[in-house]
């Protein structure tokens, strides 16, 4: 299996550290507001990813942090007039929530920040005792001089962090030093106490905290968005491999692309954005899901109505098709149904390629297509077969082949209303009775007379 | 809060070691076989417990070991033809997919004794060199004479582990010595490369370098069934005290009481064995999982038809009480309502008395009781309080308390033909408008104009 890595812009072999255990780390969410669809993006291509190391054989310890204490946390709280930390405490559990919706399970564990307060400040100490950081009046902060591998995960460098938000603060002996704990401010703001006064963490620190913690010095994964890789993640490695003096601290780094909503960047300002939780009044969470995993997790992906409706077809041909097989998958079988083994081949040789979804649903397709006509001609154990492959390939796509049976439970209802129909129809009230029709096709049924 | 542990026979204050962390073990499942309903009852005892914990505001790290090498398993892969790692595979899935049918989802770490070898193979080398272990031909043995305070788990003696299955072997020094390593016997059982050659772990090793590994030398509550105090847990203190120095292992030892069926042990020969997969063919998840939690975890359980049936009427007068609230709960509210209060604090000061939940569910049948007369007569708000208790209890419990909807997926339907009956009443059609309602009554709808 090959895995691109970030650090060193190529595919590279997966080895582990430890045999076949994975430790997977993945920069989770900043709980101040509900989660949108590109966040969906990156957590459904890593729940993904998880699920297929974990078909491999990998045992994965998958972490994320919840950044529960931050400036955009305490500025909402202040507007909202809710306390810090009730505040974060609700956004954790909608974020929770919309991700269990998008069949988003995999997290073995959500480590908040507050929860690592000894991990955290053990970790800046030993970065003061070494002589990487530094103590002022308002904070302790990383000297960049002192690290000078800085940037070689970004291949950018230490004057870009100048114009960077972090940095506006001026008691700093350099403008690029970041911040590893700020001292307390205003008396309503959540503060811990510290070696160096009351006061909370700086955004990057918790996560080496915590990996440090939970995974060693060392480890295998860690993933996060394309826009985290600058300054955030580069600020880790330097914070990491200065306290430990070991690199690297991560074997394969992963990141997703951008989301974007008809061809545009997502912004409050823009009208353009959209919550998960918007996103699931109208959609299916497989068919965002299916839409997600369509795109290479590293590509540009454009989010448009168009695009998820095409997603819901593809699906749906799926869906048609697995309904087709009408067979129960019980034991294991014997199959040589050679057009199987050419796509099924295809499509793990995608998933090894760098989790090379898109064409591992293609290869879905190609066996969809060369062997539709011909189904009825194949022999249960080939079929038992296609049925398996596919639910193999449906549990690590994290996306269902059933049909779904929007009517469930509806029947009798339905039952009723075009009974009622028709009696209209023949009293000839056909603006009561077109007016059922139009909701009924609205709702998504079909209307044969 | 208060804990009883097994360790001091007493209920003690609960004080975690790292301020609102726990590090939870329980002693997993040896995959050979489908899981029975004792093992349900004690699956479900801790996850109602972890519940319970998170909702505290608590962080809990919960870690159950899968013991996927065995003799269990290498017999019943003999009898199978199946061989040892698959169908280790087989039954952990199956195991998965049973407690998630259980609503028994807070494990955060399923760890397999087969990727932890080297963590096992390191404390044994350990506990070698630190004069605790000793080589014989055929496995690596703890000396039991060097752990002066064995038995203090179990208040029993060395002289009782002689009879214990684990100790037929010969070659050890002292008969109550018991296995760290078992060196390989035949070529057709799974091994792994060791410095005293290749062979497996014996069963206790696994749990304390799985703990060690992810917690440290100490932690804060470990549990499991009755059944494996001694000599199981026995030596699981006597491995990791002896190799750390460090006392106590576990601050809260838990054990859960016995389930027996119809008043007998369940036992194959007695034909009274009972798989979960089996009880949930005629039961609801929700109906075992409130059998089992009314009855305190320690205390035994007594499964029988009639006991089940008891539960089912019982929950079902929770879930016929809450459909009459007949509110949203959105935001807080303030509510004075003395009733609930009371047993509300009832409820929780149960819970905190070592998760006493049949208290705590006898408090929601007082709320029940002494509120369901008057519901009409209570303001909006004191409904939204109660509504938000129970959504509370219902979350600690892991039971719904929503009437299961069988139409579930129908309001949009329901709108639709509300809203034709009203124009047709509109249009004095009062023959079809009277028709759609006695046959949505028909269907248990509540018609109310």
């Amino acid at each position: 299996m090959e895995i691109y890595s970030t650090l060193s812009r190529s595919k590279e072999n997966f080895e582990t550290i430890n045999d076949n255990r994975v430790n997977l780390f993945v920069c989770g969410p900043t709980v101040y507001d509900d989660a949108h669809i590109g966040h969906g993006r990156t957590y459904i291509s890593f729940d993904t990813i998880k699920r297929y190391l974990e078909y491999k054989g990998y045992a994965v310890f998958y972490i994320q942090n919840v950044t529960d204490v931050d400036d955009k946390i305490i500025n909402r709280s202040k507007e909202s007039g809710i306390p810090a930390d009730e505040l974060a405490r609700k956004f954790e559990k909608r974020y929770r929530e919309d991700m269990h919706k998008l069949n988003v399970d995999g997290v073995n564990l959500f480590a908040r920040a507050t929860d690592h307060m000894p991990e955290i400040i053990d970790q800046i100490q030993r970065l003061i005792d070494k002589g990487f950081a530094y103590e002022t009046e308002d904070g302790v902060y990383f000297e960049i001089d002192t690290f000078e591998e800085f940037g070689k995960l970004s291949n950018r460098n230490v004057e870009e962090l100048e114009s960077h938000r972090e940095i506006a603060e001026t008691t700093k002996k350099n403008q690029q030093d970041f911040a590893l704990w700020k001292k307390r401010e205003g008396v309503d703001e959540p503060t811990w106490p510290s070696p160096w006064g009351d006061g909370r963490p700086g955004w990057h620190i918790e996560d080496t905290a915590i990996t440090e913690y939970y995974f060693g010095e060392q480890y295998d994964v860690h993933g996060g968005g394309l826009d985290l890789i600058f300054p955030h993640h580069e600020a880790e490695i330097t914070q990491m491999e200065a306290v430990s003096g070991k690199s690297p601290m991560v074997r394969y780094w992963l990141h997703t692309g951008f989301l974007n909503v008809n061809g545009e960047k997502m912004s409050k300002s823009l009208h353009n954005f959209i919550t998960i939780r918007e996103l699931l009044e109208s959609y299916e969470p497989d068919t965002f899901r299916f839409f997600v995993l369509s795109t290479h997790y590293r590509s540009p992906i454009d989010f448009s109505k168009d695009s998820l409706h095409q997603s819901e077809r593809s699906l749906d041909r799926i869906r048609k098709y697995y309904e087709q097989l009408d067979v129960e998958v019980t034991e294991e079988v014997n199959s040589d149904y050679e057009v199987l083994a050419k796509w099924g081949n295809e499509f793990f040789d995608s998933m090894d390629d760098d989790f090379n979804t898109p064409k591992a649903i293609a290869a879905i397709f190609g066996l969809i297509n060369d062997s539709k006509n011909e189904l009825y001609n194949l022999s249960e154990e080939d079929k038992i077969a296609i049925k398996s492959f596919l639910d193999d390939a449906s549990h690590i796509l994290g996306v269902s082949f059933e049909l779904q049976d929007v009517n469930a439970g509806s029947d009798d209802l339905l039952g009723l209303i075009s009974e009622v129909r028709s009696e209209l129809r023949a009293k000839k009230q056909y603006d009561l009775s077109d007016k059922i029709r139009d909701n009924l096709q609205a709702l998504g049924y079909d209307i044969n007379d």
